[in-house]
């Protein structure tokens, strides 16, 4: 695919500086080279990198002395993953193929075009046209997938789940495994039966080796345009919002349930049947023990404001020296009250 | 399968109220509708939603004022179970079925009949009538797998384990894996070879995506009833109990010896090489450093008694508040020892 | 295989006590029995163990008094290691083979020997020689995988990827997924493609289930010789030295560059964009939110020296007496600075 700088100025509404015919195939870093790729600068640090550089063009913040062709745009990441989104789209089948390794139900429907991989096995399901289901993906009976979607090699969806269109499930992720339900019977546990599903809502992408579990009778329901990185767990019966992200490593015991735009910044531990509020956002290796219901920045265990978290973790370092402070007051005290220098 | 009120009230040894000929044929969320489902009401907080119920039946800790037919029971969450269960069994294989693409070393032993999906690879291995390993599965030589068991998608059991019966794994779990093992040589690791094995005894469940090393030279032992949740790990020569429950992302290093009826309530980490007591119970979020011998309630980071972590958090939460009292005090004490008030 | 304590004594450059013609098959544990095996004794601990020993040979640190013939060395632990490698090497592709139910790119290059699993999918690669890729592993097109490398069943490595040789690869993991890289557009997110790929060098292990994101441009790096165990996450752009080691389930956010002989010690999270530097030792469960240049012990959350963190720990269990200290002066400051015993 060839572009030019005038045309992927009009893609991103931006402002060309320099030669706008500059043929350019594709993105690159801003140290690399190659006349027709496009980089990016940023921020101001980067300025010298700029005026050195051998590539084509930039997306820049504001004009630079560069001999690059320049398209100044006002959100210098996001122009420049659309123009890298619009070289590298997400994979889609175009043309019908099932691999002959695969297993398909015979009742399976399959919108065409779908791409089926080697060694896939899908069960009698439903899948929306552009899906690409890779090498040894499996789908259980039941589960329905919508278009364009894409289940990288290894994934596992179990049976009568729910995806919507544009899903991406990054390899080894399990959607639909049996929530952790038992009942006490005197010290032996009896398992509950985890009957309900899983949903997914339209352009989730979910990081490799996840697990998200099917609701014990309801469903666990991950909202549109929610982003998940890779071995996140969600419990049974949680509901996330939209427009959320949740980065590596975060772990949501059963039924808690969170509004929209929240994010988790990884390594994250939530309680279960808890209620997070829209517009949360908690810094990473926190654990979440309550409901957090107003919008702001949080961290720490325990959770605290994010400006606090910073002040008491300085605190919590200088604990010994206050225990020696108090230790110092009370010899003062002790020795008379008179005032001598309780720090001496 | 259809059941009557009256059939399901003896498999629990409930007492019946209202239409005991009522046919049932499945349960369901008290909220849903249903004549020929059973739902439960676990709580008082659920009268209202009991009365307005459009299911046939409900298992309830009292009689209530509802016009559902009613089975009255000690243990509602026990009784639901046990009913959810009977509907929804754990799957078994019924009929002797190697799907055509399966790849079985033929010394396998298969005690007719096992199920073996699509695409699963079992090596020169034994396993026992009813048991099933689905799609994608892999079965090491010399492993050796009970009867009724379930292997779910993708499982990965290396060579020469041990399962018990009624072993369920799901999908991507890892059993068998290396231990961490290295010895220093210089600035460099060896490897140690990791020549013992995972034994799992009867009616363990493992959740999706575990990984449960092999011994260096003793074995891995996950005790009878044992439950492990999602993203869980246990490393090489841990032995584990009876009836201990492992809620998910919990971390176990090398060598910790579990005693019975253990629960850890997810995303705990815990060293290596230490001695973990019958009953002792482990909030989230903790962290188990040292010996923890005496049954009871412990949680957090250092580890201490529940009731006494709740106490810790908050003492934590007021820490900058700490500071300034004693700072304070440190000003009243130099400022003359006259007993102005620290806190003005 | 068979040797002699002698010749096993060569290999490890020890002094043999004893009958030096004993012939050894295999090693043991000192508790287990078989005059032609070896085990080891490590600690003065294991003495009357020693004496007890129904084994052939024993590796020690000094001569103990024993029937079994002995090979004295100056690391027990490395001696060990070496020989129980002899006995028991990493796999490796001895004959080419291609199990016919894998599926391989007609244009990969496969150096023979090299062994290909059931049901692998093996895309437009190069393998070097004696690598063996087990059942179901995936490798995408354009991967590059040296000689002598393992890749256990269900491996999957994304396209694009190049390891060195003697990579080993425990079952589940996933090699070049996308990093979490996501440009807000006002309340949502857009994908920023993930361009870069994983470089893996020599004699890597990486553990089950294990997850490495390629790079958003440029690669994420794992340098020769590190030690990566079960359930760990490297975010993309990550840069790890030599002769590392990672304990379980720890979880490294995206562009963090790691010196050499770094060590993690198991549910360690550390945060993106950090500098670590040489020879740092981190123990479990601590949190990394800033550089840590210095080598050196530490530990916890906040991160400190391991000694300080030892204390830090004592002081937080002890915080409600600190309290109640501080509230003790306040009362003896404003009983009237009499110099009253403030503990009482």
């Amino acid at each position: 695919m060839t572009e030019t700088v005038s045309s992927l100025a009009a893609l991103l509404g931006g402002r060309v500086v320099g030669n706008g015919s500059q043929p350019i195939v594709g993105v690159a870093d801003l140290r690399m080279a190659g006349a027709d790729r496009i980089g990016f600068v940023r921020d101001v640090k980067y300025r010298d990198a700029a005026r050195a550089t051998k590539l084509g063009a930039l997306i820049v913040y504001e004009e630079l002395d560069t001999q690059a062709a320049q398209i100044v745009v006002a959100d210098v990441g996001l122009a420049f993953a659309k123009v890298a989104l619009h070289f590298h789209p997400v994979p889609r089948a175009k043309q019908h193929s099932i691999h002959p390794t695969a297993t398909v139900h015979p009742e399976a429907r399959l919108e065409a075009p779908v791409e089926i991989g080697p060694n896939a096995v899908v069960g009698k399901v439903v899948v929306g046209a552009g899906t690409v289901i890779m090498a040894g993906a499996f789908v259980g009976d039941g589960t329905k997938i919508g278009r364009d979607c894409v289940l990288y090699p290894r994934v596992v969806c179990y049976h009568g789940l729910s995806l919507g269109d544009r899903v991406v499930i990054h390899a080894g992720a399990v959607i639909g495994s049996d929530g952790f339900g038992y009942a006490r019977d005197g010290a032996k546990w009896t398992k509950v039966p985890q009957l309900g599903s899983v949903r997914i809502d339209d352009d989730v992408e979910i990081g490799a080796n996840c697990t998200i579990d099917r609701g014990a009778i309801g469903d666990t329901k991950i909202g549109a345009r929610t982003k998940i990185d890779n071995l996140c767990h969600f419990g049974h019966n949680c509901v996330v919002g939209e427009d959320c992200a949740f980065a590596g490593a975060t772990f949501v015991a059963g039924s808690t349930v969170f509004g929209d735009r929240v994010t988790m910044a990884g390594h994250v531990a939530i309680a279960g049947h808890r209620k997070i509020g829209d517009d949360v956002r908690v810094g990473g290796n926190s654990c979440v023990l309550f409901d957090v219901e107003e919008a702001g920045d949080y961290m720490g265990y325990p959770l605290v404001e994010k400006r606090k978290w910073i002040r008491l973790m300085a605190a919590q370092r200088d604990l010994l020296e206050l225990q020696e402070q108090v230790e110092g007051l009370r010899r003062a005290i002790e020795g008379g009250g008179n005032g001598s220098n309780p720090k001496a």
